[in-house]
């Protein structure tokens, strides 16, 4: 394992040939935008390129999904692109684990699997790192390649309201605009459109909101009947984990999803409670302002569980 | 009336004194941020400023409100900022009507109702034009300054979701975060951060709502029932018209607000149908992917009115 620049990094694709491009499970739209991008550059070199099939989970992300025909070729250099961890490889592409030459990836956690790595935790997104890339290699940046990084950069970034946006994540947005990326209809698609069943499963999510502690602690969860009778898919239940800690005055926000044989705890906060701290209690884990564990599928016995834990937090706090 | 540009305006200021400063009515980030930050430039200019009094109606921008210790002159030079219209003055600057002696703007329909004009349509809010001008009145943009300036984009632009956005947007919000905009924590509070009311009102939105025309149109609404019960605000209402459009699928949504002796009605369209022509019929008016008319005060009435307007529409659509 090796860690290396961009200039390195061009040279070592301009030098290889014959590429297969490797995208994360549940495939979001910077892996599969850095892979679109990618794969694009990589023909405009006259290189073998071809892109493993994601497992695709949103309709949203379809136009990323790049179908060239694909040469019958033997792969020589594999890429993993925004793959944070080996496990991450998506379902059918697990036997690649120890076969990843280059990883271009922007996760702080990186498990350094592969044999040389290009890595930047202070890139927003890994498209903000292609994006450079392919100015590094003189690539010719045209309205499909645009198109493909804004939408990684712009989902990767909640449409440039998180905080690992910086001042160079809006020069290279602005690049892309001006490089003829539709970023409106980009958006619209990817934030102003949600299905009927999201919908529904916001108002239940909303409808089974409770405050504890003065709304410091804000509550809710879905069970699977509801999933079941509104049929809804994984998309439409992914970030509903958000919405307890949006209310005005929550430091916490729980959302519990019951799944298979016990209770999914989400825990959100806004940085002045330590997430990771109350799921640890319940042999979970994770970050400062994101953390999860398991409960029992017992919905009342899980809330009390998790209440006593954020209790224990707020005491200790004081 | 007459149109200036950026190097005329800054003379303008410099040249005159004793500002009064007025904004909009149900005053929005960008009118206030606007305000804010040319308060603090012609401070800084040793000028004598003041602000007029907002009404405010939202709490997450009672940090734009500037409140320095006015001192108690004659106002001798009147700019009014994000203002298209004389008659959308704040309350109790109504008699400022034709007392504007700059106005300076964003809005293409803006009324000339100003002795001078500052007018850019192109600027995605009023806020990108005032940074342009600070720059060449070559203020020092300081936090505060950026701040109030960043507020006003991120607003204006739905977070530069809108296609209001430009290039130049997004390069003034990067030098804008260089110059020490918290970027992150005003966009949590403009965009992630909601009143239980309002996740109320959103969960029976979507409990109202119904599909027509094989979800081609999404209907719903809220009655003063409800606003009642949870104590709504105007602030916690405002947008909640935009939800029925953004279901998957629909071209046209319509909301129905119950409101004193009648129900109003919001259409919202993708742009391949006409909003205006649909409320047209029904007396109203506006835009193509917006427009209001007023219906009677019994709700199913008032769908089944919304309802066949909407399919004369469709109808001639093909």
């Amino acid at each position: 394992m090796r860690l290396i620049d961009i200039k390195e990094c061009a040279t070592l694709l301009k030098s290889n040939d014959n590429f297969l491009l490797l995208c994360h499970k549940s495939p979001d739209g910077d892996t599969l935008g850095s892979a679109f991008a990618l794969c694009l550059a990589l023909s405009k070199m006259k290189k073998r390129v071809k892109l493993a099939k994601p497992s695709l989970t949103s309709e949203k992300l379809r136009h990323l999904v790049y179908s060239t025909q694909q040469d019958d070729f033997e792969e020589k250099f594999v890429v993993a692109v925004d793959i944070a961890d080996s496990k991450m490889l998506d379902k059918g592409y697990e036997s690649y684990e120890e076969k990843v030459d280059l990883c271009i990836d922007h996760h702080i956690s990186n498990s350094r699997y592969a044999d040389k790595i290009l890595l930047n935790d202070k890139a927003s997104a890994t498209c903000e790192i292609i994006f450079e890339l392919l100015n590094e290699m003189n690539i010719d940046i045209d309205k499909s390649i645009a198109d493909a990084i804004y939408t990684g950069i712009c989902t990767d970034t909640g449409c440039f309201k998180y905080s690992n946006v910086s001042a160079k994540t809006l020069k290279i947005a602005a690049k892309l605009i001006e490089l003829g990326a539709s970023h409106s209809e980009i958006n619209e698609k990817m934030f102003d459109t949600k299905s009927f069943a999201r919908l529904k499963l916001e108002a239940t999510v909303a409808q089974n909101m409770q405050s504890f502690f003065d709304g410091k602690c804000m509550f809710s969860y879905i069970d699977e009947q509801i999933v079941e009778k509104i049929q809804a898919k994984e998309d439409d239940i992914d970030g509903l984990s958000s919405i307890p800690r949006q209310i005005e005055g929550a430091l916490i926000g729980i959302f519990l999803r019951e799944k298979d044989d016990c209770y999914k705890a989400s825990v959100r906060t806004s940085g002045e409670v330590d997430a990771s701290k109350i799921c640890k209690k319940m042999g979970g884990g994770g970050h400062i302002c994101a953390a999860g564990c398991e409960l029992p599928k017992d919905l009342n016995k899980a809330k009390k569980l998790m209440i006593s834990c954020v209790e224990e937090e707020l005491k200790d706090r004081k």
